[in-house]
């Protein structure tokens, strides 16, 4: 490994933020009873009024009650209890219809697939060049049979933002849940339920330098969910499970780090780079909005050379960057999200992510544009793929 | 609270090791690579074989292969990818009956009542008055429906250890999965897997002084299982979701720093305890197996108390003692493990349990044995129970 290497991938915001740590120090090692232990002993009391407060304060963040926030392994283990929850509270009576996107990220994706095995049926709503869901057409899809609508607040390749403002209104006049995959823009984006009427809605502490293995799920009240797992009664009897304390904890003081100078940085940063890319390196293509897009998202296709080898090539110069997404990266199949904004093989092929965080610096970042001007020009010498 | 309070229930063995948090320092702050981006530069190969050698160590400690164990969010996901992964696998071609026991802990006996609502029937096993499970009655249930035998490997209150080698047997001779859980016994007592023939195994961190939030399922090669959660493609795709690399580093550092001589203590203090309760408060019964026992566990009945009053006056004077179970205690029934080995209502009522760890002394012990029989002297004394 090269020790000076640069994350620009979605691992840059994994980085644990020093001061999230320190909050969590304390119910490592001094608080740590069980907290469904509060009638038993004054130390569970104390525990569950440090997991309440960091639920409170996530809540709060949200514009929801605390009742309604539940802590959760991850953003997977989420979007998993919210579309597989809706689906066997209400596919015996409501309905047996799902309305989600193509462009999803796999927790959403995959279990749509999933139920679509157990007897439901799914509709993937397209997209349009830059990612965006067509409302009329999630208008259209809606039928009485649908029980729950899944669309993302932004995307998780692309960046691009959903306008979950209008999909909520569209599913409350037709009286359909929503779930919200929020995974890559909680508190990069403003996101408040207690004016946007989502439902269900996916958060983690990993995408904002919190602790990996925490995540939460907005459940709204009156919010008819069954269980994905089964044991305990913790999370008002919606996630059993001991209650991982730090971890709460460490996830409520990471989304209180981040603020609206931050995202700006961010955003700044991601500007620069993409202006610097478009204008300096030749045949190069913006994937996503150029104006509804996360703070830390930059993506683009490059023509003629593959993002692997482009990826190999800056690893070699010390940058971490990536194509397609995370969860897929091993299967070298082209990114689902670029083909469904209408890419051919060679864009969902040539496209590079990079993911701005924290610990990001704008020289690195203009370190790395050069490194790509470099890296797409020397390739496309030998591409086989013409140029 | 009281600062000086000593922590004698569950949570005594949840408190962190100060070694495991610097074994995963690393990994919050440096290598933080998302471990599926091996194959685009090279963090990501460290971070999988980070993420492979903490998985290899523990399933070293096993004895299965790497390739057999897969990380988790803790015991209640394990225990539920076991119990209706077999029953998706299984429940359309072989069969849909599964045999447990009655005094399981929460994440097996409430995924069977789960099962029992989609369909499956469930056999209850019974125990003697120590806690084991009869072998006659288990080779008895089993028929050519049965596709999973899960019995604990030790009781989560009264400590009793079943004869886990004998249940692998049948299960095997009757061509049947046996799934054990082993959340409380793991590196408390020997569990060998290239020995004893368990098809799904049951872990935790939390158990061991190992950071919440991570667990494990031993899954043997041949074993078909169905998915409780859908996404990427992580850990040989049995489980999605971002690997928390950190928490599957402390793990393996935390069952490596359990050793016998550690256990050896424990089971003398609990001994000792144990002697001491028996010798010096009348009225009073050993709950579980004097002999067949985890090394960390004591549990007694108290006559003409209760147990709640007992807590709350041990709490007062700075001792943290639960009864029943850490998942159940807010409900204020009596403990389904007492009333499974026979006890009545006064005795599911009247148990507390002293659970060891790490940083407990024989010293504490002793202050706590001494208050325990002041206060239920004091307690019979007004008792309304009589004595």
């Amino acid at each position: 490994m090269n020790d000076k290497s640069v994350y620009l991938d979605n691992a840059a915001a994994t980085r644990l933020d020093e001061r999230v740590l320190e909050a969590m120090s304390p119910y490592f090692f001094q608080t740590y009873a069980v907290a469904t232990s509060e009638f038993a002993y004054s130390q569970g009391i104390e525990a569950k009024e440090a997991l309440d407060g960091a639920r409170g304060r996530l809540a709060g963040l949200l514009g929801v009650t605390p009742e309604e926030f539940i802590f959760t392994s991850g953003d997977t283990e989420s979007s998993n209890i919210a579309l597989k929850g809706v689906a066997k509270a209400l596919g015996k009576s409501k309905g047996r219809h799902i309305i989600t996107s193509r462009i999803e990220d796999f927790p959403v994706l995959q279990s749509a697939k999933a139920l679509e095995k157990d007897g439901f049926s799914v509709t993937y709503l397209g997209v349009d060049g830059e990612g965006f869901v067509d409302l009329d057409q999630l208008e259209e899809a809606i039928t009485g049979e649908t029980i729950l609508v899944s669309v993302q607040h932004s995307n998780q390749e692309i960046g691009t933002v959903q306008d979950i403002e209008a999909i909520s209104k569209i599913c409350r006049s037709r009286n359909t849940l929503f779930h919200c995959d929020a995974t890559h823009s909680f508190r990069r984006l403003p996101i408040d339920l207690s004016r946007v009427p989502i439902d269900l809605l996916t958060v983690s502490a990993h995408t904002i330098h919190g602790p990996k293995g925490i995540g939460g799920l907005v459940v709204r009240k009156g919010t008819t969910l069954g269980k994905l797992m089964d044991g305990g009664f913790q999370e008002f009897d919606r996630r059993p499970g001991l209650e991982n304390i730090p971890g709460a904890i460490g996830f409520a003081r990471a989304a209180e780090l981040v603020d609206e100078a931050e995202n700006d940085r961010l955003r700044a940063m991601r500007d620069h780079a993409i202006w610097r890319i478009l204008n300096e390196i030749p045949s190069v293509t913006l994937n996503g909005s150029p104006v509804d897009r996360l703070p830390q998202n930059v993506n683009v296709s490059f023509h003629f050379v593959e993002g692997e080898s482009i990826t190999l090539h800056l690893d070699m110069r010390g940058f971490a960057v990536s194509t397609g997404s995370a969860c897929f990266s091993r299967s070298l199949q082209g990114s689902h999200v670029i083909y469904g904004i209408g890419g051919d093989h060679e864009r969902a092929h040539g496209s590079i992510r990079l993911s701005l965080g924290r610990y990001n610096t704008l020289e690195e970042v203009d370190a790395a544009v050069t490194a790509l001007a470099e890296v797409t020009r020397e390739l496309r010498k030998i591409s086989p793929l013409g140029k």
